[in-house]
């Protein structure tokens, strides 16, 4: 008989994580290659875990947009994405063909980090977090009372709108809002307002500045409406030096003595490049 | 023996509410009076309690802000609030005093008034949703995922951040940061801003296109951060002719296509004045 797997599955927009592990988040074996198509994603995934037994728990940490709801009918669809390929595209219908005996449990990659950092990370012990990452979007992972929120779709904090830096007249990068959050702060937009990808900006660039300014106003507006009791600042961009002691001074300013200290609700992650597939594998420990 | 009453208490800003009822929400009596002191407004319901029977549980909706987790040591404390009265009461120690056999439970006003909406109003059958009012000031209830957000403290939304409208220098009225959204979108800064309580403004009055602008960038901001399934809008403000109508067109405007359209999500409180009190009621459902 084949041995029993616990499987986790990071899909991210460019790479594509495959693991084996614990349902406590322990990973036993990893291995990353390039995301392309569904169906070739994801026959290299079946293959890799075929080798080494049979899966019966799969989680799985996809970006978005996906309907999370399993009461939907379309539970574990893509939506309107970029991605054409991945467009309508069915984990669901895919998993129950290729893995029938695996239970899954589908979140958003964003969502999957969160509760790799809650569980096991920087916000461990606490009921409400969220987890932002900065790099080639904006997006967020919410805990509002120890639930992870999907709510009609999920959070796409990316789109907020925030008041424009005093003198930044950039049109922004994003295709739908241009200024958007993400259209104004994400690492695309870094590039070409600066000609310069933000790594190879140097520390007392201004344009660290004005970033510390569009991420403190995005992430006061999650404190007013959440209450967060951490907010961890994840991917390429919010790794910057001192970077967080930027936006902590800003909030501060934002705040102005009506909130006690924002700046100590911010955390780095503490499972680096890691939360996505420890917390596709944690998923398999709320079935 | 004395009668057991399963009770209500909504305590606001101008108005006090005290009722008896059921823990299904139903007001069998209802007795309204201003707000003054902790203590003396506390006595008037206490001694309208004891004429009827012996409080056994007793839900408190009240205004902000003030500590809501239980487990806090300041628990049913009133934190830093222009109500310099109230700052640092404790109604946790009052009614242990006072109703020393009736089981506690504190909400916001806004959390309350969400609570019943979701049980028996407009967003019945719902796990996630706002409760917006905008009146004196703006405020929100939250609830992700079927349970009523506190987060850190609880949200404090009309302290959020938004774009102006294009040509509004209004300075606003808050009095820690001017323009944030309760200083130019609450009734207090229409009134400043026009000369006239929003009231006495004429349906085609600009100051609705410009409310509704303010308003429906709140709510979108709202929307990215928690994807609700319904966004009730109460207060004396948002009642005003069309103003539903005109807040979906900017939202519209604003998500230029990426969300669906989230003008249906908008819905007037089903309950009216009377979410307060019986979700007072209600909270008594939860222990």
């Amino acid at each position: 008989m084949s041995r029993a797997l616990i499987a986790g599955l990071e899909l991210g927009g460019t790479k594509t994580v495959v693991a084996i592990g614990d349902r406590d988040g322990t990973v036993a074996e990893e291995f990353r290659y390039p995301t392309t198509t569904p169906e070739e994603t994801l026959a290299i995934a079946i293959d890799w875990w075929r080798e080494r037994g049979e899966v019966v728990a799969l989680g799985i940490a996809s970006f978005g947009p996906l309907r999370l709801r399993r009461d939907a009918v379309d539970y574990g669809v893509y939506l309107t994405t970029p991605k054409l390929a991945w467009q309508g595209f069915s984990l669901v219908d895919f998993f129950a063909k290729y893995l029938p005996s695996a239970k899954l449990t589908i979140e958003t990659d964003v969502n999957a980090a969160l509760l790799a950092e809650l569980k096991i990370g920087a916000a461990q012990g606490l009921k409400n977090a969220l987890y932002l990452t900065v790099g080639t979007g904006i997006g967020a992972g919410v805990c509002c009372e120890g639930r992870l929120v999907h709510g009609m779709l999920h959070p796409e904090m990316g789109h907020l709108r925030v008041p424009r830096f005093v003198g930044d007249d950039f049109a922004g990068v994003c295709p739908f809002h241009g200024d958007c959050w993400e259209g104004v702060a994400s690492g695309p937009a870094i590039e070409k307002r600066w000609g310069l990808p933000a790594h190879l900006l140097p520390e007392d660039h201004p344009a660290w500045e004005m970033e510390a300014y569009y991420l403190a106003q995005g992430l006061f507006s999650a404190n007013t409406i959440l209450s967060p009791e951490r907010m961890i600042l994840g991917g390429g961009v919010s790794q910057a030096p001192l970077l967080h002691e930027r936006i902590s001074e800003h909030m501060r300013h934002l705040s102005n003595g009506y909130f006690p200290d924002l700046g100590v609700l911010l955390s780095p992650p503490l499972l680096g490049q890691q939360a996505g597939i420890i917390g596709a594998l944690l998923l398999n420990d709320t079935l």
